[in-house]
C-alpha cells in the first residue's frame, strides 16, 4: 500500500474510463469497480466511470446491457458519469441516461481534471 | 476546474496515445483533440498525440487516413509525435511522415517523461 | 528528459497494463518493456508488467504463448505480476503461472497502489 493507506477521511480515488460499447468490456468495467471496492473495503474508495465515444452506449436506459448493475453498483457509491459532447454528436438527449447518471460537457476533459485533482487513471 | 484554472501561462498539458491503425479509433483520438481544445479554449491547453506500434500508420504521408485533419489540428498547436524504434523495425524513414511530425527515439518513452514533467496521461 | 534524469539511484518507475488475451498485444507489451530498457538502460528503469482479467493467459504456464520471452525479461529485471481475483474467478491456481510471476489481491489496484508510490503508468 502506498503511504497513507485508504481510509474514511482520505480515501483512494480512481476514474475508470469507458469507451467501449463491447458488453464483454463494460461488464469487465464494472467487475473491475466491484473488485477495487472489495479491495479497499467500500468507504476507503471513491471510484467515478467516466464515459465517452462509445462507452456512453452503456449509459442510455433503454439500450444499456447493464442497466440493474449500474443501479446496484450507484447504490454502493460509485458515480457513472457521460460525456455532453458524445451525446450531442450522436443525437442523444440527458434524458435517456439511466437515472442518477450525471452529465459533464466532455468526458475526456473530466478524466483530465480528477488526475490533477489527485486521482488515479486507470483505462481498463 | 482542478486549481489553478488553466491559462495561456498555465496551460492543461494533455499526451494522448495513439496506438492503433484503425482509422475508426484513429478518428476518434483527433476527435478528443479537438473537443479538448473547445473545452479549454486552444490558448489555454496543449496536446500532444504520440503514436507508437500500429499507431505509426496513421503518420505516413502517403498512407495515412487522416492527413488533412492532422495538417488542420497541427495549425491549431496540436503536436504530433512518431515513434523512431516503431519505424526502424518497420522499415519506415522520418521522410515518409505527415509534414511537421517530430520524431523521437521510444515513443512510450516520450510519454513517461511527458508525464513526469506534469502532463495528464489519456489513452483513448 | 523529466528532472531529475533516471539513474540507477533514482530509476524511472513503469508500470504497464496488460489485459488482453491477444498474442499481438502481449508480445507488443513485452517489445514495449524491451524498448524501454533499451533508451534508459537496464539500470535506470524498472519496469513491471501487471496482468488482469483476460491479460491473465500470458502467464500460465502451460499455455502462454510468450513463456520464453517472459523468461528472458525476468532475467533482466522485468517484474510479472498476476491478479489473484482473476485467478480465483476463472478457476486458476497461482501452482499454474509461469515460474517468477508474483500474484497480488487485485491487479487493478496494485497499478493503483503503484501510481500513488509514484509509478507511472502506461496502458500499452
Amino acid at each position: 500500500m502506498a503511504d497513507p493507506p485508504p481510509s474514511f477521511d482520505s480515501p483512494r480515488q480512481i476514474v475508470l474510463q469507458l469507451t467501449s460499447s463491447d458488453p464483454q468490456v463494460i461488464n469487465n468495467i464494472l467487475y473491475n469497480a466491484v473488485n477495487l471496492q472489495k479491495f479497499y473495503g467500500q468507504d476507503n474508495v471513491q471510484i467515478a466511470i467516466v464515459a465517452f465515444g462509445a462507452g456512453m452506449e452503456a449509459l442510455y436506459d433503454k439500450t444499456t446491457p447493464v442497466k440493474d448493475r449500474i443501479t446496484s453498483l450507484q447504490q454502493y457509491g460509485v458515480e457513472f458519469i457521460g460525456c455532453g459532447n458524445t451525446m450531442e454528436t450522436t443525437g442523444h438527449s440527458p434524458a435517456e441516461l439511466v437515472d442518477g447518471v450525471d452529465v459533464v460537457t466532455a468526458g475526456i476533459a473530466e478524466i483530465v481534471e480528477r488526475q490533477l485533482r489527485g486521482w488515479v487513471y486507470i483505462r481498463p
